[in-house]
């Protein structure tokens, strides 16, 4: 398929490719040419080779490790696209990170997820779309429209596919701070919910225990960002010793960084489901299972592009019993 | 006692004069005159009777109800600081109207309390000074300075010297968005923690139930807002049902709008206990308990006048057993 | 009439639902669906309940009192818009309140004018459109497109319809300051002018007298805003004293706060001419003659819209003799 | 006498160095070493021959003829003093070229003035000192303070010593549109005020006539800014034909520009009085007076340095009869 | 030629009047109707006479002597443009002034060409078009995309359709900052450079001297702004003294100032080319050879307006030996 | 040593911790007490150990490699300290990364070091302290104070100390962008200068020859910025070839990527000079000499602090022969 828009333009960065071609695919739109090395002293330099004058460009990037890279690459992109006419400036964050400094939890802390916020639209940036961003209050850093998918409805529709939901299922956040997101995949399933606590919070993680009752019900632990797999690990044998008869875990953003695969692969889980939002150099656990938010992402795009609403997709209906 | 520097003045507009007045005889500065008027067609007109050219001047002023008259007061002040030379313009917000409009829940919504913020800059503030704002995150709202101070510790102080602590008491979030806070304090009274849930969230709140342990326990039901009061009596009848002892209830802020107060006092509930944040012309209910942040609020005003660490406020020392 | 424009949209706020349902059918545009309620803390929401995105939208809303409640409800809708995509925020404000804050009159004082201007700017407004703003300068308040409407060429055209215009007219500004208003509405109507002058001008009005001839002349009194009715009751005492044949009076905006109805009524003037830019809740009085600016505000609207000048709605023909 | 701050800094540019001379010996403040020199194609090239880093630096420029070089002289200066890391930007401008242009008079006109104080700001400067600025508004063109300096105190205290006071004496604006500051004149000198006005404003000023009664007074003729002297020559016929006994002429701003000298020296004027904020390369008329400005704009500099308020400066004591 | 896009209008300030007609030719878009006129006191009053509601509008105008005029007149222009509702504001500046104070050369001193751009863009600038801009760095001066075109192509195209090029001729930077002007020119000739340098720079140009060799060679000095003539008399005499056969000049923007008519004609030069960017009132040398830029110019703005490429123009192909 | 004032604090971030200690003791201020670490995503988090509330913050790093790393990293921590009421915020950047994307060298290129300029601004940053940055005009890139201490002065010093300078000594540009920097220091060593070209710039650079004449002098080779040693090693390889006796090398900023230490050595170059402003992980050739820049950026941070001109740092005394 092609897309007969001659005013529309999407191109891809480095963090993810493969999610990248599959937008295109799903789009009918071709990734545009582009080079973006890396000298030998680590500056970046692209160089656009075919014109963006008066289009609306869609740039492609996740913000995953290396995230410094990643980023700078981000805004040197949209100063070239800034600089050689586009007409409007949409960046495609599938992983935005640095989300999680959105505050300042200590003194003297820096809001770091703002401070991208403010780097992204002073580079000029028009928009951005984004896919479950770890605070939605993030949104409100930026003074420019933006996106944010939510992929509950993506996991909810492949749980109860797999028979996943109802009373014997239960959602349990794996720490405290998660509940809204369990809440929302509970109402999907129509499940109750129940949380990870821990005795000393934020330091070491050994007395957890759960608020609720998870005894004989098969568990799905949920969670935004899987990062090193110690809270999956944790909240696993949390559950498991209050008596879950099955565990699954869900994230939105895979990142298993150092050992996270040996972790979870030893942790009681029976399946590990993320997006295709993140690709990561470490080794993934055998146990992962991918859902591509490529089509979702395309979807978007088209939509703002073509200036109809992007809300309808987010309207997922309950099957029927 | 009079405080000695002559390069700091303190102003208080009209929404809570008497914590101003407070404010005031802790700091050992006198209040500022000011004229501030509504003319008949509802504009405000103020006059500043003193000079505050090269001062740092401390603008006292919570966003309460009615909030649109208070934030359009405390703008057109900043301006008149702005136009009249002062070195800085510091706000003190105790209560932060708009908080709660913080991320857009459904799709088209504003965050108001993101336009807030950019009035507040805009106008010319170059500091604000809160009391436990609704979300950390809208502290990133801001690009200048904000200190937010917490009321857990005021909170925690006084439950303990009434010997509400330790284990057969349990802080309860009265709403599934409220854990945080509720693990902060439970952490002060060295005291487990549950959550009153909803099987419908955010539609009808028939059919709650308390995720975690409450039977036998003297509960203490945490929130930072209390505006109808509804939220506390529908939480307080949950965990009287789940067999709890004694019902407490503590918010930073106390709206009482509408009937609040007939609501909570025919709730099962020993003692409300609320900072004097906001001042407000509904009738309170008759076991309401005040806890002054006037003294904390000086401290603070102080401390950045002075070019010292806020940080210390924060430390409060957990009585020795 | 439907208006087949399909990237234009209009929306109506709470001030003046007459006046925008008369725009809407005018320019054939149905106005937006849209909920804007006020919470029992005061707190404003809006949900826009169709979609905005790559439209322009203008958002009627007089700032007329409550002004502090009507402007946030506007700033709280172009927040919404922005971050809704529209492709360009349009604001119609009929009755521009707080614009004779204009300038610091006495020492420290704000200039509320420019705070809202900026405000509004700020939020994300790309245009406005105003009727007979109180000062010309406040145009220059704000970086982008201004258009301002003349109301003077619609009350010329009324008078010269109803016989009063020639040499035994005489048109009358009722204080020192309205000259140029005065000037405008006498060329239409090939009068002479006159003054209302006071001697301890600003303080007590007890002195007035006129500056030129008005003895046996129709007179009319002419000012931009009428707000209490106190300036017209006086200068028809001065202009009566002073030998004028019958009075009337004409203004832009008829706010007539308190007992504005009683005081005009007891004036010796004979009709009082205002535009519909204000919903007032107070009574009107008996004699007053309302002109729709719906028609004009309309045109100007589609002409914005279509990319064609504004500047032939101000091209009023005199009546040949 | 030498002002023995070291952290303030004087420099005068092209436009006024005799004003600024006496302002350097009223505030004992020496003038700093600047060399500013125009290429043979027209640019300017500054350099500040000593250091301004964290200094309070006032800058004395008149942006008056030739209007265009002296504001690009003044901006430059900004950029230097700002890249010189001078602690505060401040400039002096005691005439204030462009304030005419402050309205959109016809479709299609810019705001001048409003674009003057867009540059100042952009430029870098902090604060700006005015002598009676055109029109008041132009205030609210600037976010940052703007002092703006009252010259009718100063006229009034001179026409007062000189006899030129009470009921025998009358005010009158040359134009319709100087109403106020003949009030504001007036009041000062417990005198009565009278408007010349024109039939066919804006376009030839053939028919002029008088509101109010000169008959058998003395007439003073005040304006803002006394250009080609047309305004007052014209205005001192109206008078002298509407039986005026004597006729003075006082303006803020003497340009005398193209042969404003033959044009006053033939007209019917005793004395006119200007203040010394503009040097004109062209012939002043042989009855022209000059009230010095230094010593107030001194008296300004100084209060805004260490921090006092300005206002007093406004206060003149009317002379006790 | 009439071009058919009705949403593309051009104006010509008053810099290069000959210039902006002949573009308006190439285009075939006749020149918009506009009056600027300056006033008895320097002032500028700028009148468009034709709408630019939602239009893509093109102001031509050079920043060439008198600078400080032409540089406000354009910035009026671009604020005219902005309050009257153009779509886009364009402004193509054949000769940028003010471009060589790109530096702080000695400590204090101001960056003027910063300046310029940032003034340029604060009134409202979205585009830049410039010819041959001094430094390319101050491209990056500005936020907003700024067109740089070259114009050693035409220079190149012009000598080898005159048979200079290869190996007997050899190009000259005429101090030693233009040599990457030269070496571009010197590609496209296929011939070798040399460098004027001098043993104390920047003070006299006694000594001095070639670094490279030109013996026996024809010479093609280069630079790009042509102003007093002295620095290609000086290099002119210094390759003759090196044995130059033949010398020639070519620089971009002829500014002629003070006698460089005759300066020049004195020289040993034998065809001074420059492009037609700048007028000047002073006399231009007998020997100059005037090379349009006008069709370079008319085919940018027209790619620019359709959203084409601008790049193409810049390649023009070697001519085949 | 301890320095006295209390307002002033030194922070060092990871780029060059052993200059930052240097800069400390030539102070005596301390380095301020900081963690600054990489999680395992890559992200990095700052946490100040010590208020900075009302202080002149001082943060140093260069911006070498990993680039990307250590520009977030400063940003963060700008971010930090501007959240945290640091008074000012001054960032010394001794090697500023990402300054030779200074203009668009091809169609659609960003201009990077514009953006990194804006992202420090924008981030909050109040003034940059820098050591010889690779293009002037780089300082108009930002809207605060940028102080650029050139290093020439102390290479000078250093090669007259060791008998280098003269006229057998000769100062050669490796390729012809540099020649303005050869210029400056062969004015210190009163000696000529050359450069290198190459035939076909930009791409191979096979070709290279001397425009000069080096023939049995001692050669110093001069850049900004050694990367790779290729530009060194082949300019010392085409003035062996021309006959140069002795061949040194100088650079301000030593990066010696990938094998540059390997290419350096194989090079026919004496001794290289670098200074101290980067750390690299390479290897370092074995014939580099460091010499430190601690003192001059030590005395150029108090001067800044304590307001006086930073100018005399650049006045090195020609020694008398």
């Amino acid at each position: 398929m092609v897309y007969s828009d001659s005013h529309l333009k999407l191109f891809a960065l480095n963090s993810n490719p493969g999610l990248a071609e599959k937008i295109s695919q799903f789009t009918g739109i071709p990734l545009g040419k582009l080079s973006s090395k890396q000298f030998s002293d680590g500056e970046i330099m692209i160089n656009m080779e075919e014109s963006v004058r008066s289009q609306d460009v869609f740039i492609i990037q996740s913000t995953s490790c290396p995230v410094n890279d990643h980023l700078w690459e981000l805004l040197i992109m949209i100063d070239a696209c800034k600089r050689a006419s586009a007409h409007t400036i949409n960046v495609v964050i599938p992983y935005f990170g640095y989300a999680r400094q959105d505050r300042t939890a200590t003194s003297r802390e820096p809001i770091t997820a703002k401070l991208v916020a403010d780097m992204i639209v002073k580079a000029g940036a028009d928009r951005v779309l984004t896919l479950d961003i770890h605070a939605v209050q993030v949104q409100g850093f930026f003074d420019i429209p933006v996106d944010n998918l939510f992929t509950v409805p993506l996991f909810a529709d492949y749980y109860r596919r797999n028979g996943l939901f109802g009373d014997d299922v239960i959602v349990v956040a794996p720490k405290n701070s998660g509940i809204k997101r369990a809440r929302s995949l509970a109402e999907y399933l129509e499940s109750p919910i129940a949380i990870v606590d821990y005795e000393d919070d934020d330091k070491n993680r050994e007395n957890g225990y759960v608020i609720g009752n998870v005894e004989g019900k098969r568990v799905i632990l949920i969670d935004d960002i899987l990062n090193t797999g110690v809270t999956f690990a944790n909240a696993a044998k949390v559950v498991r010793n209050a008596g879950a008869s099955e565990i699954y875990a869900v994230a939105s953003h895979g990142l298993f960084t150092t050992n996270a695969a040996e972790i979870l692969e030893q942790a009681d889980i029976k399946e590990i489901l993320v997006t295709d939002s993140v690709v990561t150099e470490h080794r993934k656990p055998l146990n992962v299972k991918y859902l591509s938010a490529a089509e979702y992402l395309a979807n978007a795009i088209l939509r703002i592009h073509e200036g109809r609403p992007v809300s309808p997709l987010f309207e997922h209906e309950k099957p029927q019993d």
